[in-house]
């Protein structure tokens, strides 16, 4: 087989010791002597991230946000150079480029920057030279020619934005699991492994807890038409290929059940009943960079009695939440603020639910048979949710993949034929 | 104390750990707190240095320059983005920058490049903005826009530079030792540390193995006039200035005994005595970047006899030596090679020691007195040194700082007032 332009990215884990950073350049190597262009965009590290953000806390307990993408982002530097030297010894010329030089043009939001343009010409020149192509994922430069960084997980996002810009046959992402599985296979071993997604699909997969690809880049290589391959690098058996809904073959009933257990719980009590309150509180959230998840307002009984608002956030963000919520708490005279960190959730995905209305009743009556409680439900017309107590969230997610026969065999999708994707 | 700007440079050891590093911050903040403009020059953290070179050589025997120069420059970047988090919280803004971003241009010399100019426009408007400015040390951007480094101790070259290019009143360079001392004082525990030393002085210093300062930065400092003072970052005595001879107060006969235990000679038999044979022998070496020290030619006895050359190479350079030399002892039909790797060298130096020609005979005689051999000897106007066995450095060291009196009392050269350059 030979072709056009592949972009293979590889997480921390697959570059983690000099063993799996030589594999990675042979997996690379292999790709190039099979005649394709390739441009590799690698993670940190291992525990690389890790290590230099517990070194910032060292020393400071709220580090500045430009400086920590100084910090942040020599990590997958490092990864590259390592890989250019391996590849060098492999026989074939390499070039590591950091993301300002592989043209990757940023807001200047750091720590959470968004890619704003992506102008490779220095990556065409060099794959135009022969040369394999080694970008540092997870960052870029900003408009004001600072180093920023995309936010955890924001190398999926370099390697599909620079696959749009090169106009990559493919995105092969590897990883250090199989594909996409129907539920965590850690939590249900009879999981199966799904050979095709619809980028609808895997967006609500991937905003609800399915961690092998960042939301980011899944809308990303949505808006832009490009290929995912989401792939082992330990073995060369084909993974799951996300692709847009017309290149699936059928949809499914239910494709994959998926959960987070890090989420937390924020209500806000006596909401004055007036016009523009809502709107005040999601402004402060999104402008402190805070995702909010399901949002729930109580109508208030009487016209005018205040009203209780909860929504949810990711754990990690709940003390920026309150920190960005005092002030308009304060001003607008708000009751008071209650959270609870130990919220979990669980979701059911698939295509087919939009034309099958019963799939909402059989999740709750599955969820109650096993007298799990929900305390807030959100849907889309490919995804149901429930927020739950977190530590029932395993048995939610084994209930629910059995209850809609995920498992291996007997599942309502077939197996799409393995040739058709094999690289 | 009020003025213009000071640039300090912090090595290794003294960002090593985080309390180190917040020691650091705090003294650059107190130079900005007493109206000074600051920049600050970092090295990477103790071992870090060594550690990722240890990751090159975990991947590859023979790693590439230019990827290796991709992989150091991330130290000093984690130096400079911790230490600007540490000063933010200390009150003041800090905004951290690579080589690049400061306007380091550099040639293409991977591992070894040289800084071609000082563009510190970025600097100078931080400056302007009230801000205090971390710069990465030891790299910077090559004119075709990859990144470099300076060579081992660049930090110091970067250091200097740019005290020149914002005309900064002195650059300090700060260690993990108080000064610069008239030998090292593990090997002369009564080694006096000295208060002033030329710029000439410094040069053959270092060049001869004082390890305090780097060459390239002391040589930097003599062509653009700039007064470096080198001092401990663990306390706030004052250390050694080096300024150009005229503002040295008298000249000493001899300063220092330096000494390196890290030489090799190699002696190249059976050389053709036609003209031109030591300048290609000469260019080999310098374009495989090896510094050749002391060379030796042996007049052939009859006319047409060939002749035996031999010289000395840092011992981590003999590989890379013998390699740039192999292809021109076969073009030019050498008899052959052969190497010594035990060889060291002791040194006095002293801008006195020009109008004072007893000096060398001196230093022959002590030598002879303790049977140390000399195997090789250069002079220049105010240094003497001689290529011994590695093994008898350190008598060496100690024989002639006694015999020429350079310990703490009696010493030929009066202390210079503290207050001068107190900073």
């Amino acid at each position: 087989m030979s072709g056009g332009t592949i972009v293979m990215k590889f997480g921390g884990t697959s570059v983690a010791d000099a063993t799996r950073l030589k594999g990675a350049a042979k997996r690379i190597v292999e790709k190039f002597e099979a005649g394709h262009r390739v441009v590799a965009v690698l993670s940190a590290r291992g525990k690389e991230t890790d290590r230099l953000i517990s070194d910032a806390y060292e020393i400071s307990d709220a580090p500045e946000p430009r400086e920590m993408d100084m910090l942040l982002s020599t990590g997958e530097r490092v990864s590259c150079a390592l890989c250019a030297m391996a590849i060098s010894d492999l026989g074939h010329e390499a070039i590591s480029l950091t993301g300002s030089q592989a043209g990757i043009v940023t807001d200047t939001s750091h720590t959470k920057a968004r890619i704003l343009d992506v102008r490779a010409d220095r990556i065409t020149s060099a794959l135009d030279e022969g040369k394999i192509v080694l970008v540092a994922g997870f960052q870029g430069v900003s408009t004001s020619k600072d180093v920023t960084t995309l936010g955890r997980g924001g190398s999926d996002t370099t390697a599909v934005a620079l696959a749009a810009a090169v106009g990559a046959e493919e995105c092969e992402i590897y990883t250090d699991v199989p594909g996409v599985f129907s539920a965590d296979p850690r939590i249900v071993p009879e999981a199966r492994k799904l050979d095709i997604v619809s980028f609808e699909e895997m967006l609500e997969m991937s905003s609800s807890g399915a961690g092998v690809l960042q939301l980011r880049s899944v809308e990303y290589a949505r808006n832009h038409g490009v290929r995912i391959h989401c792939r082992s690098s330990f073995d060369h058996s084909p993974g799951t290929v996300v692709v847009s809904e017309q290149e699936t073959m059928e949809n499914p009933l239910v494709t994959a059940v998926t959960h987070s257990t890090g989420e937390a719980r924020v209500t806000l009590t006596g909401v004055p009943d007036t016009p523009g309150v809502a709107g005040r509180i999601a402004t402060a959230l999104a402008e402190a960079n805070v995702n909010v998840d399901m949002i729930i307002q109580n109508d208030p009984v009487s016209a005018d009695a205040p009203a209780e608002m909860s929504f949810t956030v990711p754990r990690d963000d709940l003390r920026t939440a309150k920190g960005a919520l005092a002030p308009v708490v304060a001003e607008l005279g708000i009751g008071g603020i209650a959270t609870d960190e130990s919220m979990g959730k669980v979701s059911i995905v698939g295509a087919g639910m939009k034309s099958h209305p019963g799939v909402a009743a059989k999740v709750f009556t599955t969820l109650g048979e096993h007298q799990i409680n929900i305390q807030m439900i959100s849907t889309s017309p490919i995804k149901i949710s429930c927020v739950i107590e977190s530590d029932r969230v395993p048995d939610a997610v084994r209930a629910l993949h059995s209850a809609f026969e995920l498992q291996g065999e007997g599942t309502i999708r077939p197996e799409q034929p393995f040739g058709e994707f094999a690289s």
